[in-house]
């Protein structure tokens, strides 16, 4: 075949909804897309580069029929309970978090390991938006200079919960009554607490961003030790994240680790501060990379300490931009 | 003399509006209250706790002749030009950034180190705000297991650049033009950039809270490590921070450093996970104490390492709340 039927599960929730931009972006050959969702949704026609698509809704056996690859855009519980039996016949990239730390499943950011999908794998797994996003920026120093201790704290914007966040913020921004997805008020607050909490007294969406990076960089440096701390903030969109790292070599100079930064695939170096210039969500949202900056050595690990910015579109290099990458990368052993 | 003549100059400014509540909070005794400020706004009434003030224009040689403890809420510049001959007559307390690092004027918090003022100081330093802040939260753990290496991220709020922050938020979040003092939009955003650049890529905010934290915690630990990245996020009150510690010695047990933390003046644990409490500008804005929880161990430091949350007001516990202490402190040896 020449080009590929691809679907799109969950076509109608954030992630879902900006895939086929990221799939025209990526040029992946879609030959027809398909766009899923619940019997709700069904019927509703969507714009797309690929032409107005008529949302259907959900069955998975048509979907094992008609697609090539299919993306999961859906909770970890649906994921669980479809990918297995659709991966008998598609090509499966699943952005939930179920396969995530399945070792039968590989964890993909292309950049950086995209050179394990050889074609036999039947289901892949995008990172959580915050491990993509700081992947990204690691991996540039990992290559050079190993990885020995990872410190991140976040700043995670309201529309990583979905349309609902973002309509709880601009609800309270104008003092109306609302329907939030957060355990506290969001607009004029902070909330050091995103999912569940596990017995570590980490979150779980602390512990997916330190597992899910070790497993990325597993290969490379089986040893280094990921902390993360979690902290949703009241702004629209995008991912900005504080970075402590702790290389295995010395960094003997910063503009090396600027230079390693400006050749690296989807990474904008946004660094020079005499112009006021660093990462930030207000130059990040919308774009297919992310931006690194703010780097400077962190004195307290000797000269294998660094300290640096990145923001990113979680929704883009997040989610949606990352599987789509896949998908080129999935479909060069179908087409 | 059994009650003081008490002047705050810049009484008009942020810091400066919520120091007569707070020397009424902390007991100080008030005889005459002065309130100080530029002539733009002498003659105007203020309600404090001790009547009705008439705004005064600042001039140096009155105001010393006046009282016995003078509040400078200014600039650095503003200390400079006058603490030094203020200080001839009436003891200086100082909220600028101007005498913090002086060997010669100690840098107070009086729940840490009230105890260097005995009486002969005629300048006294308090730190900045995001400085306080951490170190409440931090000497506790620090008094009972050391401090090796501190790490900080920091959430502050845009009222830390006085009214114009406030207004500039408010202005951009419902589209008006305004006139900001930050280098970007604030509203949906966040700034990775407090106060100017410094040659070691740091800005001068972050290395103030390195500097100053490690000058108050010197003569217990007089080798710890502190690094710090500051950043602006869009709420209008109260500074948030993420903090990794490495102490000097094994941490056996969580619940110990909770009731240490229980045990501290100016501490309020809100750790509580399955209750859903843990620290927040919303819970924390307003209060005297500072707010510390999300405590847990930070595996990449064995069983040295700790990560909790901190909230607190920035203009009490970071300015006004730790000045008028300092002064009651002070106080003892004039009355």
């Amino acid at each position: 075949m020449n080009s590929l039927s691809i679907g799109i599960v969950g076509a109608t929730g954030s992630a879902g909804e900006v895939l086929p931009d990221c799939l025209q972006a990526a040029e992946v050959q879609v030959g027809q897309l398909h766009l899923y969702a619940s019997p709700n949704s069904a019927g509703k026609v969507v714009e797309t580069p690929f032409g107005a698509i008529e949302i259907e809704a959900f069955v998975a056996d048509q979907v094992a029929e008609t697609c090539d690859i299919v993306f999961l855009c859906v909770s970890g519980d649906f994921s669980r309970a479809h990918a297995r039996t659709l991966s008998e016949s598609c090509v499966v990239i699943d952005a939930s978090s179920a396969f995530r730390m399945d070792e039968s499943v590989p964890l993909v950011i292309p950049e950086i390991n995209g050179e394990v999908l050889d074609g036999t794998q039947r289901i892949i797994a995008n990172p959580n938006c915050t491990t993509a996003i700081l992947a990204m920026g690691l991996y540039p120093i990992a290559q050079q200079y190993g990885l020995q201790r990872v410190m991140i704290s976040t700043y995670q914007a309201v529309s990583g919960a979905g349309q609902k966040g973002l309509d709880a913020l601009a609800g309270e921004l104008r003092g109306a009554e609302v329907d939030s997805p957060f355990q506290h008020p969001i607009g004029g607050n902070l909330i050091p607490h995103i999912d569940r909490f596990l017995d570590s007294g980490y979150t779980n969406e602390e512990e997916k961003v330190a597992r899910e990076t070790r497993r990325i960089f597993a290969s490379l440096f089986p040893e280094v030790g990921v902390s993360c701390t979690s902290v949703r903030i009241p702004i629209e969109k995008a991912h900005s994240e504080s970075v402590i790292v702790e290389t295995s070599r010395p960094v003997k100079d910063l503009d090396h680790v600027r230079d390693l930064w400006q050749s690296a695939p989807g990474v904008e170096v946004r660094d020079d501060s005499a112009n006021n210039l660093y990462p930030m969500p207000l130059t990040s949202t919308g774009k297919l990379d992310i931006e690194v900056g703010r780097l400077r050595r962190n004195e307290l690990f000797g000269d294998r300490g660094l300290e640096f910015f990145v923001s990113g579109d979680q929704l883009l290099r997040g989610t949606s931009w990352n599987a789509a990458l896949i998908a080129r990368r999935v479909a060069q052993f179908m087409t």
